[in-house]
This record gives C-alpha cells, structure tokens and sequence, in this order.
C-alpha cells in the first residue's frame, strides 16, 4: 500500500484520470427461487476489480458496484455490494449521472425467475418441474440511454461462438462506446481465471489484448479508454 | 498437524471409530444451464467438513465427496471434488458398499436442467422464459436402499417451515437410520455461518443440538452416531 501511494507521488504525469469519476460494475449476479436456491453464472469478478485497480492507479475516482465475489477490495476504490440483477441496476442508476466512465464487466444474469418462494419448494411427486423467468433490466443499456449526463459507456461481451459478430452488433445495438469481447470457451481464460485476452471495438477502430493478466489488461483497457475521452 | 497427531496419540481410547469407514458429502452442487448459467444454492459445506474433521478426530477413515466450496481439506480426510448431483451420485454410490457410516450434509439440488446448452444462451427478444427441469438421483435414499453391505445412514433436512414434521417425514419416506434438521430461516445459523443449531431424530430417540460452532455440533453428531452404530 505504502509503495503504491509512493509510486503515484513520483508519477503524477500518469495521474490521467485524475478527477474523473469512474463507475465499475464486477462480477455475477445471483436471482433467487427460493431462500435457498438461486440461478447465478461461473463470473468471478476479478477482471471487474482489476479495471478498477487500474483506474485508481490512474488517479480515477473509482466506485465498484460488485455482486458476489470472493475478492479484496482494491486500495482507493469505494465498494457497493449487491445481489440480484434488479439492485444492481438501481445502484448502478444512482450513481450513473454523476460519472464519467461506465464500465459494465458485470456478467448480469439477463433473467430473474418470475415469482420468488418466500419458503423453500419442495420436491412434488413430478419428475419435472418448470421455472419461469422474466427479463432483467438491463443496466448497460439503461446507462447508454441517459439523456443528460451520460456517461462514457464500455460494456462487455463474453461469448463462446462468433465473438466479434456478437460483440459489435451488442454495441451498436446497445449504443456503447465500446465493448470488450472475450471468449469463454477458450479454458485458462476469461471466467474465473487470472487471465484473460480481450478484443477491444469502438466508434473508429479496435484493438486486440492478448493473452496477458488481468491486472495488465486493466492497465490496457483504461490507457484506451483514456485517449478516447472526450475532454482528452 | 503436528498437535493434532500428538493429541491422537495421547488419547487412543478416544479412537472410537477406529477402522470406520466414514462417506460424507458437503456443499451445494452446481447444475449447468449452459457453459456459463447454473442453478446452485447457498451452502457453505462448513457443517460437512466439519463433521468430517470431527469423524477423523475418532480415528476413522474419512471421504469427503464435495460440491463447489472454498474450504481446506480437514487433516487427513480423503477428498473427491464434483460439480453437479449427478457427478456425485456416481462418485457416492462407488463408494458406498465400502462405508460403514454414510452422511449426506451436501445440499444437492434436487432438479437438474433437462437439456443443457452447449453454448451461451442469448437473449431472444422475447420478455420471458422457461427452464424445463427434471428430477435428480436421490443420493441419501440410493444409499439406504442397498441391499448389501449398507451402511448407517445420515440424512439433513434444511427447511425454513415445519421443521420437525418435514424431517421426520423425510428420514421415513428415505428410510434413512438418522436425520439432522436445521431451519435456515433463521439468519445467524445453517447455510454460510459458522454457527447451526439441529435437530436429530432417529429410531427411538432424538436429541436437540443448540447454537453452537459447526465444528462443536460435528463432534456432538460423530459422538450420537458412534452409540448407534451396529457393532458398539
């Protein structure tokens, strides 16, 4: 801790972020069935908490909006935990308008189950059982549709076929800034690994990340972020 | 470790179960939807590790069969990890006609999903959504159906609502030797806390276990299951 803060005091010249507030969303989100079931995804988070490593390196005024993950909270970084998809957005909503990046690295569940138990189901005499979900709201699309004071919007794309395809048409679709697409069906990358490769698309060009950390990719990721700012 | 074998080795009329061999199950299991969703729930595996670092205390030889957790392996347990009911059935019933005590701790899930997707569901432009489940191998009752060399069988029972009356049913609808009931309605004990209280009935008996330190009720539950076993 004492060496980083040194660090940032012989760099100054590096503090690029300085005085930008910039809004991190990490890992899953859980959707409850019952008080004891719940659907959630393999996402560990800690490509969400390495960008926000990297952006208070920056000299960033970091916020991490995390679901349930297992992991420290950076230094300088403030931390808002949640749980489902619906706290994530209103946090995320609350905090929206008053920043400058938002990063979506969140593996957001796209649905809840429609009508939670408030006790624990229990096993009927079927074989089978069928559970409706419904459609979250979905976050980094609200963010990209702020009228007023919106955001710089990144969101994230893990897919396991046709990566570029989905991930530029999510952007457009979506109208981000930029999305970063990884592969999930590659093994030793991406969930719950400690590295992971990113491509890197926005308006006007596109970047590859190879395979690297993911503290090095964060670093990556908001140097790009950084020249693509409109004030820089 | 070292403490731990000194103490075994001062107190060998503690070795109770000296030459049992013991199968426990721990944590919750993990059922894919596709290669990133899965349906899990909220157990810890706390208690079963803990009841077996309590079994290998009395000297017995101990297997952990465990979902996905994030705990140590208990001094000299034997550990198998698996992901989802299925897996551990398998990984259970291979081991079963070798075990003198079987303790099903694991919060398994009871439904699995019917047709997994080999890829990432996307999102359809539809607001709604249905899983079809279908029903899972029941791990405790396959086991205490053998018809040779059948072990003493444990069960638990979480609930959050008539707790004894849905334990008692469940220990005869199985024809299970013994079950634990715990109420994880209550926060402060069960899935994720340290502490548990339980309930265990058996053939002509029953005991309650207050608030207590899982790894305390592991030694007070190891200590009722060596009275009832057949050769003591």
């Amino acid at each position: 801790q004492i060496v980083e803060h040194v660090v940032n005091f012989l760099t100054p010249a590096e503090q690029i972020l300085k005085g930008k507030a910039v809004v991190i969303t990490a890992g899953p989100t859980r959707e409850a069935i019952d008080p004891v079931r719940y659907i959630s995804n393999h996402s560990s988070g800690k490509m969400g908490f390495a960008i926000a490593e990297a952006a208070a390196k920056l000299g960033a005024d970091v916020t991490l909006v995390a679901g349930p993950v297992n992991l420290a909270t950076p230094n300088g970084v403030m931390r808002h935990d949640v749980e489902s998809a619906v706290d994530m957005h209103a946090m995320v909503m609350s905090l929206a308008e008053h920043t400058d990046v938002f990063i979506a690295c969140a593996a957001v569940a796209d649905y809840r189950v429609a009508e939670q138990s408030d006790h624990k189901l229990k096993k009927s005499g079927d074989d089978s059982l069928t559970i409706s979900l419904i459609q979250n709201p979905d976050i980094v699309a609200s963010v990209a549709q702020l009228e007023s004071n919106r955001p710089f919007v990144v969101g994230f794309a893990a897919e396991t076929q046709n990566i570029e395809q989905y991930a530029i048409d999510k952007m457009n679709r979506k109208k981000l800034d930029m999305i970063c697409a990884n592969d999930v069906s590659i093994s030793g990358q991406g969930f719950n690994s400690d590295q992971n490769a990113l491509k890197v698309f926005y308006a006007g060009g596109s970047k590859d990340l190879p395979l690297n950390t993911k503290s090095e990719l964060g670093d990556e990721l908001m140097q790009i972020i950084s020249t693509l700012l409109p004030s820089n």
